[in-house]
């Protein structure tokens, strides 16, 4: 059997009391380690919390690995219970369908055990889930490439009145430059998109593309380390938040629509001046 | 403090570790009763299950309840822990802004525990999450009210190969007409739509706007007791999805925009001819 068990948001104690009983069947516990991985402070400390709280050895697992040794794996999970741990639930913003694919082509049981994710947790600035349009996904400019597709979503979602949730880029264990021209294994230091660099980003192609699918006066919400104990909310203009120290990753924005009075309301506890709905 | 706690979607072990030390902390536990109540089972049995696991009386509280005493859970909130159990996450499909909002005004202090709720489990079908339109809810008809606005809805999403998630009306404890007139507490019994309504009722409306939002031929995954362990997924065109028994509620279906490689291959899987990809 291979469980997919979402871990949540937070650390290690948002993993649900099914996924830890499954967990703790397990011979082998493999942590997903490609994605979000800050999210969850998992550093050496983090990863003995984790160890100490299933009573089990748990094996971090980077992209490489689970391309390359997914057969392993899942060979260990015909005859044995094997966990494939994931930060948030398994099939969020970054999903594991392939391993699952893989999984089920081999006959292998597979379990999911959901969790809290971005895609939902969002909910928690008041602005409701079920009037969000397409999800994007913002990338890190370099000199050379400086892609703007998703403004066409940000474009329609906001011409319909919908917020638009940005995921922002992670970049872990990218290969340097050098390394991928010396066939060499170097990694460059992990980067994370802050919602700063993502507002500057955003406000950079609104001024080329120029088709007012939002300004520097739209209303964003940033989200921080969202559903971690420091987690940070602030409501305000692209312009105010762009000046907002947001602290670690990992960061979010959503690029609000229309707003209803319930949502306003919410909102108002987030907003950057501290005012609040009632005041 | 108050804490809002998301329960998850199976059943009681799906509570967070974080989650059960908040509840378990608390002098009064109260469990929203007015949504996704049959999802979980919640009837004496369940409620009891959940008392036993938590150490502590569970109230239930319908919306009646909750509008009603909300200034009293909120007095209680001021001097002591009170939980406020929500099946799903805080922030699914329902939200309990209001309770929050509340809260905040009151002073007091608000922790939301998360957890997985249909808006990102039903990504366990393989649609990737990210490639959802706004989500629709689909009421039920009655002979003199029969609405249609979200077809409109449907239509945007599928215009730009989008899917729609379809939450599907639940009815309970609403008073029977009889009740209204007398003036008397008299409910109906609960009513949950199932998918085969939700695709009669959606091939009605294709049928008299004639728009061609989607057709009877149209993909769709019809999602039973998403996240239980009696879960059904199956995928299929929607004049197939009509004559499958998808059993006891809660049901909730997607409308499949265009559908990917990746998504196809996971699709597969739950393809009601039950041909998977690779045969």
């Amino acid at each position: 059997m291979l469980y997919m068990v979402g871990l949540g948001l937070g650390d290690e104690r948002d993993i649900t009391l099914k996924g830890l009983d499954a967990v703790r069947s397990c011979k082998h516990v493999y942590l997903e380690a490609y994605t979000s991985l800050l999210a969850f402070g998992i550093g050496s400390s983090a990863l003995s919390k984790l160890e100490e709280l299933y009573g089990r050895p748990v094996m971090l697992a980077d992209r490489e690995m689970v391309e390359q040794s997914a057969e392993e794996i899942l060979t260990e999970a015909r005859s044995a219970n094997v966990a494939f741990l994931v930060v948030g639930d398994p099939f969020g913003a970054t999903t594991h369908s392939d391993l699952m694919v893989r999984a089920k082509r081999l006959g292998v049981e597979v379990e999911i055990i959901h969790n809290a994710s971005v895609m939902n947790a969002v909910g928690a600035c008041g602005l409701q889930l079920y009037r969000f349009g397409e999800t994007i996904s913002v990338p890190f400019f370099t000199e050379t490439w400086r892609p703007d597709s998703f403004y066409d979503r940000i474009k329609t979602n906001r011409s319909l009145g919908l917020h638009t949730l940005c995921l922002l880029d992670i970049r872990v264990k990218e290969p340097s430059l050098e390394a991928l021209c010396r066939g060499k294994k170097i990694y460059e230091p992990p980067k994370y998109m802050s919602i700063n660099t993502a507002l500057e980003q955003l406000l950079e192609i609104e001024h080329s593309r120029a088709e007012n699918a939002y300004n520097e006066d739209t209303l964003c919400v940033g989200l921080a380390r969202l559903g971690n104990s420091s987690q940070k909310i602030v409501a305000g203009s692209m312009k105010s938040l762009l000046a907002v120290d947001f602290g670690p990753p990992l960061h979010c924005v959503i690029i609000a629509g229309q707003t209803h009075v319930m949502e306003e309301e919410m909102l108002a506890f987030f907003k950057i001046d501290g005012a609040h709905a009632h005041s």
